[in-house]
Order: structure tokens, then sequence, then C-alpha cells
């Protein structure tokens, strides 16, 4: 098995780790920008890693549909592909099971998809999905899992579960890259029972690591932060953690505070394009009117190569000027105070000082302060 | 004066100069990338100077119009505000006179554009436009001058001719600023008789350099280049001549070979956005099929950061894709390629090898043998 998991130190629950994969080192907790089409929206790899990112998140379900399997693999895999050489985790596809509901059909051997670029149907099975990530050479697979929308009945609940159990003994079983690393997905919703059984069923069949899924999908932050703390627990302490689909600063410190080790989220990139702002004292969006003569940067503490170089006034005319290099930087920026977030986090655990640095840190940027 | 402008070699009529600005040296021939809204679209400062980038053309009349004089200027002036510490030119509004004649009413005083962003009226004048160039603080400024549409009438160009001398006279007189030197631009269409007028009546007045502008604008390109040789052999052998708005590969290498030293065109950075790729032999549409599977760079020549990194299959993929990485990695190699082309061009007429660098380079780039 290539993946290796040793904690370093513990503060709390949280947990200050290193992850070594087939392509280097995660020190964790680590937060994992998404780049769903083998790119993070606007960032080359190399400002991903300047950036501080120690590991690229990738979707299955989207490379599979384009450009498809085998341009990757004549590529030499997805990391040449896209020239990132570091780790790369790819999610297997159910998460699509629940956010393109409307475009499946899903049955106890697998799901059908229409595609949703051209109404092609396309069957994922644990055992497809494998052997796509496989032929992706990436360092996690996540296994195929089937993620539901929240509120749901216990019926609907109970029957991801189990089919989740099933298709993650599918997956192990049609594994045949030692180099690719296979993550089963604790389904269950907010039922405590549910999330047992699927934390048990899982962790009995033995996989690299664990997933919190079908979290972040329709419930109340609360639920979210109670099934979260709830569900970390279940997960055995030798092996990583990773919570699925969380990616704002109150939410991957949260994550942290729970005892998980990895994250990934769309949020920092999507805010970026969208000119919203990420900063320790909270988020802001550069649009509003009050930035356009503001000559301090996005954030006065980051070190990033954006906030050393340019103003929010800046910013703010080149977002109001439709300007690509406006999303561009402040995507680059938001995925950058979040790493070094995480970098302080490790810090302060390592230090003993998380339950401060946990609480300093979330009151200063939930003092909304920049939205007056 | 703060322009120092020597020319250092001649082959032909072809020349290698150094032009000194207030904010550093330009070797000529050189391209300069267009940041119409003090923004090179999708790149950085830094990525501007990496690709070879010496000196950027930014546009009077738009950022007159946003973010505006006062923003700017208490930003520390253009450069500050967008980053970029190299030289810059401003376009006076001259040619916005020619490309949003609907929106503008032109007397003998100077032209009122109604804003093409909300309607509200803007007065240019020689004078007005001066003031607001020396206010960005850039180091080279074009007079305002009298744009027109071809083919047009002989008295349409007289007159833009007469206004553009007489405007010229006021632009001078206007300067208050050494740093920010001013150049005249040369109009009279394809009228020998009144090019010949104009530089003459320019010549005389004493300019930082002289532009040749009214070319691109609606003439063949046999025209373009009979005026554009005509015109070159016009102005002084010791001030640097710019040719207005030519940015392909083969119209670079001709006004260098009328003895023209600098250039501006939106063509790299507006093809790259829109999928077209310039190279060594010729441009082609990234989103053609042939280039999904096809694992060699953009130009096999090219040493950028673009073309040692990535594929013309990863490229392909990102513009179907609609990411934005893939504007902003074409446009980079666009400009990278432009300005590389001009450092061959410098080191050729050194060399005394110029036309063979000449007609060696336009061959290969208009076999065109990538469109089959």
């Amino acid at each position: 098995m290539s993946l290796q998991f040793g904690v370093r130190a513990r503060d709390g629950l949280a947990r200050r780790a290193t992850l070594r994969t087939a392509h280097g080192i995660v020190e964790t907790p680590a937060f994992m920008p998404v780049g769903t089409a083998a790119t993070v929206k606007g960032l080359t790899p190399h400002e991903l890693r300047e950036a501080g990112t120690q590991i690229v998140l990738a979707n299955a379900y989207h490379l599979w549909l384009r450009p498809g399997r085998e341009i990757v693999a004549a590529a030499g895999g997805l990391h040449r592909f896209m020239a990132w050489d570091g780790p790369i985790l790819t999610d297997s596809g159910g998460f699509q099971i629940f956010s393109l509901r409307e475009r499946r059909t899903l049955d106890d051997d697998g799901v059908t998809f229409a595609s949703h670029l051209d109404g092609s149907p396309h069957r994922f099975t644990p055992e497809t999905v494998i052997a796509f990530e496989e032929a992706l050479g990436v360092d996690i697979a996540m296994a195929l899992d089937v993620c539901v929308r929240l509120p749901a009945s216990p019926g609907e609940l109970e029957r991801a579960v189990a089919l989740t159990t099933r298709w993650a003994r599918r997956s192990l079983e049609a594994r045949t890259r030692d180099a690719t690393a296979v993550f089963g997905i604790v389904q269950g919703g907010l039922d405590r029972t549910l999330r047992e059984r699927s934390a048990r069923e899982l962790v009995a069949l033995g996989f690299d690591g664990y997933a919190i899924g079908g979290l972040s999908v329709g419930e109340t932050r609360a639920e979210m932060e109670a099934a979260a703390r709830f569900c970390a627990e279940l997960l055995p302490q030798d092996r990583p953690r990773y919570l699925m689909g969380v990616g704002t600063v109150r939410d991957v410190l949260l994550a942290v505070d729970c005892g998980i080790d990895m994250f990934d989220c769309v949020y920092p990139t999507r805010c970026g394009r969208n000119g919203r702002a990420m900063t320790r004292d909270g988020e802001f969006h550069i649009r509003n009117a009050a930035f356009t003569r503001d000559l301090s940067p996005i954030d006065r503490d980051c070190s990033c190569a954006v906030c050393t170089t340019f103003t929010r006034a800046y910013l703010a005319h080149l977002f109001r000027a439709n300007e690509m290099l406006g999303p561009r930087l402040l995507s680059y920026h938001n995925v950058y105070l979040l790493n070094a977030l995480m970098d302080e986090a490790r810090s302060a655990i390592e230090a003993g000082d998380w339950a401060s640095f946990y609480r300093g840190t979330v009151e200063r940027a939930t003092k909304a302060s920049l939205e007056s």
C-alpha cells in the first residue's frame, strides 16, 4: 500500500499528521483546492504550489466525460496532463448522484448518467470508476458512493448506506494498482444510527482513508457541525479523515477541531471568480463601492503575491471592467489564505495552542466588520 | 527631455535601437502588448516581464472613463495602480474618434464622447488629454489625433491632417512634465501628399517620437504595407518610429523591415482569448478537432512557460471546457512568441542578417501548414 499516514501531534481532537502519497507528502490538516476538469479554475499548477497547495482534487465524473480516459492516459496520466506533479485525489461521481439527480438512473449495480454536456449515457459502477481513477494515475481514488440530498426519508438514507457499503466492497475488490490509494465514504445523512452503521461497515472493509460524505447538501450549519463531530469520532485514529465539501474559513477550522485531516471545496475559487474576498477579518464583495478607492491590500495580514502587489482599488477596477485578471487574482488570494490558515493551524496544534488559535481565528473571521 | 533614443545598428531600412524612458530601457524593435484598461487581459505584470515584454500600452480614453483620473492619481500613478514598473505608453483617444464614431462629436477644438459605459459626456481636447496622460505618469503620451476610417474622402482626410497638426501643436504647448515624453501621430490615409504634409508639419513641431496612425482601419494589407513603407521614410532617423495597431507575425516583421521601432496590437491577447494560437509555423485554432489528441506543445520551437509545460491536447481541453486557464495560457504564449521574434529580429539586425531572417521567418509563418 502506497499511502502512509502518521499522526505527529494532537491537541484536543485536532490532529497534526503527515500523509505520504505516490506523488509526495501532504502535511495535514490540509485544504484541497478543487480542479474539477483538470484545472483549478484560473490558476496554474505553479501558482497552486506557490499558494501553499499540497494536494489537488479533480472529479472523475467530469474527466470521464471530457476529455475522457483515452486522452488522459495517452498524455501519461492526469498529473502529466494537467502538469501538477503533486498528489491528486479524485472524487468518484458519487456527489453527482446528488447534484445531477435529474440526469441519472440509480440501480443496485451502479448509476447511469445522461451527460450534462451532450445527453449521452455513461455507466458508472464501482468497478468502472476505480478502473478510471487508476487509469488517471491519481494518488487517492474515492470509492463510488451514493450521496443523497437532505432532508431525505429514512428509507432513502438506509438504501444509500447499504448501497454505499456494497459498492465500497466492490471498489476494493476492483483495485489493481498499489500507487492509487482508495478511500471509503461514510453516508447516513443526519441519522446517527445510520452513520454508525456506515462507518462500521466501511472500517471493517479496511480502506486507506475515510471520508465523511453527504454533508453540505441541504442541512443547516448546526446540523452539519453536529454530524461532522459525531462522524469524525467514528473513524479510526490511524487513517486519514476527509470531510467532503467544506471550504469557508469557519468550516475548515471547525473540521480541524473535529479531528479531520483533509477537506475540499470550490468555495475559495468560486468566490474568487465572483468577486468575493476571503480574509482573516471576514469576507467582502470587491464590487462594493467602498473598495473603488481603497488602497489597502485584500487582507492586510496576507503575504500572498496578490496582497503584496495589488490594492483593493485595483481589484475593484478589474472586476468592474470585467477583466479576467480580477477573478484570477482573487482566486489566488482566497486559495492562499485557506492554505496559510491551515499552515497556522498545523503550527498551533504542534504548539498545543489549538483551542486558543481556533477560538481567536473564528471570532475574528466572523465579526463581519468588513460588511458594514 | 527624459526620452533618449540611439540607433545601434542598421540593416537595410531595419534598425536596432535603444529607447531610454523614465521607467527603464526598451530595446527596439519592440512589440507593446495592449493593456487597454490598465491590464493586459489575463496576464500579470510579472508574467508580462517573464514573457519578454519591455513596454506596455494603455488607453487614455478607457482609463479616463474608468477608473478615472482621481483614483489612479491617488494610487500614485498608473505604474503603481497596475503594478507594472516598466515603461508605459498611452494612446490618446484619437483611435476612438475612429472606432467610436457613432458616440462622438468632433469639432475644431476637440471631441466629445458619449461614454460607451453609461452614455455620459466626456470632453477630450489636446490639452485635457496631455494633462490626463501626465497625471497617469506615463513614460510616453500620444498627442490627441484624428483617426479616420478608410476609405475616406479627400476632404475628410485633409481635415483630419489639418486638425491633427493643430492639436499636435497644442499638445506640445500643454506639456508640463519632463518625464512624460510626447509622440505626434502622422495621419493622411493612403494619400501620399497628405502623409508627407502631416509628417512635415509634425516633425517641424519637434516631438520625442513619431507614430504612423490611421492604418489597419479598413484598407487592404497591400495598401497598409505601401503606406507604412512610405511613411516610415518620412520620419527622422534620430527619433523612435511607432506603427500603431499591427500585431500579427507577418505585420510586425514588415514593420521592422520598414524601419519601424515600436508597434502595438490587441491581436496576440485577443487571439489567445479566442483560442487562436500564433506560432512560428503560422496560426491555428486550438478548438479544431485535430488538437484534442496532440501531445506536442503549441509551438515546438518556443521556450515559453506554456510550451514547456502544457500540450496542445491540454489547451484544447481547457478551451472546450470553457476553463479560463485556456485563454490565459494562450495569451501568454502569443505575447511571448511576438516578443521572442522581436528579440531574434534585434539579433538579426545586429548581425547584418536581417534580410535572410525576415524572408525565412515570414515564409515559415505563412505556409499555413497547420491549418490543413
